[in-house]
């Protein structure tokens, strides 16, 4: 019997981790950090801060290499099999660290819950036979991380919030009658098919890091700069993540 | 000059504060605990409970009555006219704790910065005239710790997710092309307005706390369990938070 524990970690900052977080890491018998190819290594070198950091029990930490994904093909059926191929690594590792079963922790960016695979994946290991007990610590999300960076409130007052990604914000335009977004997944400026003369927007790239970036006013006017500005950090650090809340002007 | 940490202490759960939640805290000349009537008295306890827990620096502690708001009349006017008298009762704390200006510490439940007026309110104090700069600390909130608890994601492959409240779901019905919902502050099965056999619930009250309690399933088969087990609880402790997350039946 494997228990499972899914561990919010939050977006970079290495106290966003709470104190379940870490009670829970130091009663793992096995952390596994996955290896993402050295464009991500950022992300890696964050889980190895936070291992140092809080771990005063004598638990394994292994470090294994996360398979890829197909760039081709149609989207979903390359996610998919890209899950699948995750979890074989993962069962191998087990079988390797875990032969007589106990307790395996991953380290989750931001919250488990939130556009994030590990719980899916973890959903094939049960559907594909194996008696695992999965357990989630709830962490800081880029949500979260972003309200707090510019100090503002997600929603407006006693009005909804819709959380949605790039991918559909360019397919779909501006969701019904909403009058608050957020964008996450952006593969770059999905608020550029916007009227920008329409809304008011919030962006943090590379929040609760060191090289943390934000910039907020009306779409029209810095719709431009955040184009350059995120450029400009993916050229330094070859990787980038940003976020943002999208509001209607009254 | 005053500094004004808001301060997300998660959501009932001690273990959800996080290393920069603890850290801000300490390094707080002031904390002010809120009483909001003995119905509520639960909420003031978990706070004492974790700045007993936490506090290893001499910082004073003060408690001090919320004002209460007004039941009847239009619900934002209330609401506005409440919010006022919670900034100058703010105000009286600090003008007698801090004449000189110093480092004051609220802790607000879950994040700072969802369905929640704290830094509504700190934006009067700043609109009349107060020197204060606010900083938020992001805190669990009760959206991740519901997801946690069922060991769910919050959105499905892909797809959106909108936040919303009790409130709007009577008054609007299921919003437009939703396929996953969220619904916060409701006074009592809202999803009871919806047609049961078109959706699937998970449903969460009082989390993170001992008394927790979780229902998962059809919406037609459960909708009724958790109707009686939220009067149960609400009668046993006095008042309930519930959320839940609802999602259409492909
Ligand atoms: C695969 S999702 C994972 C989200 C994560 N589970 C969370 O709770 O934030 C990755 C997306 O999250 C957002 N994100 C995560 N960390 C971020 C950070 N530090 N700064 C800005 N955006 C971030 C970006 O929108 C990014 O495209
Ligand atoms: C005024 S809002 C504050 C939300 C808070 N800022 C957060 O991040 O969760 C109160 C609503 O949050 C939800 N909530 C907060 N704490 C909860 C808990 N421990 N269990 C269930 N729901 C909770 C309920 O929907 C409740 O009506």
């Amino acid at each position: 019997m494997i228990r499972l524990d899914l561990i919010g970690i939050g977006t970079g900052n290495p106290e966003h981790l709470t104190v379940q977080a870490i009670r829970t890491m130091n009663g793992a018998d096995l952390i596994l950090l996955p290896r993402k190819g050295s464009e991500k290594s950022g992300l890696l070198d964050v889980r190895r801060t936070i291992c140092d950091a809080v771990l005063t029990q004598p638990v394994r930490v292994v470090e294994f290499d996360l398979p890829t994904r197909d760039a081709g093909g149609e989207y979903i059926n390359a996610v998919q099999s890209w899950h699948n191929a995750i979890a074989a690594a993962w069962a191998k590792q087990m079988a390797l660290h875990l032969p007589e079963g106990g307790r395996l922790a991953l380290l989750v960016w931001g919250d488990p819950s939130l556009y994030d695979s590990t719980l899916r994946i973890a959903g094939r290991l049960i559907g594909g036979g194996m008696a695992i007990d999965i357990r989630v610590v709830p962490g800081i999300s880029s949500l979260h991380a972003l309200t707090a960076a510019h100090a503002i409130p997600l929603n407006q007052l006693a009005e909804a919030v819709t959380i949605t990604t790039g991918r559909l914000l360019r397919a779909h335009g501006w969701p019904g009658d909403a009058t608050s977004i957020v964008v996450m997944l952006d593969e770059g400026g999905a608020f550029q098919t916007l009227d920008g003369s329409e809304f008011e927007i919030w962006w943090g790239a590379c929040l609760g890091m060191e090289h943390e970036a934000l910039i907020s006013g009306r779409l029209a006017q810095i719709g431009d700069d955040i184009m350059q500005r995120r450029s400009a950090l993916r050229q330094e650090h070859g990787w980038i993540m940003d976020i943002y809340l999208l509001r209607k002007i009254a």
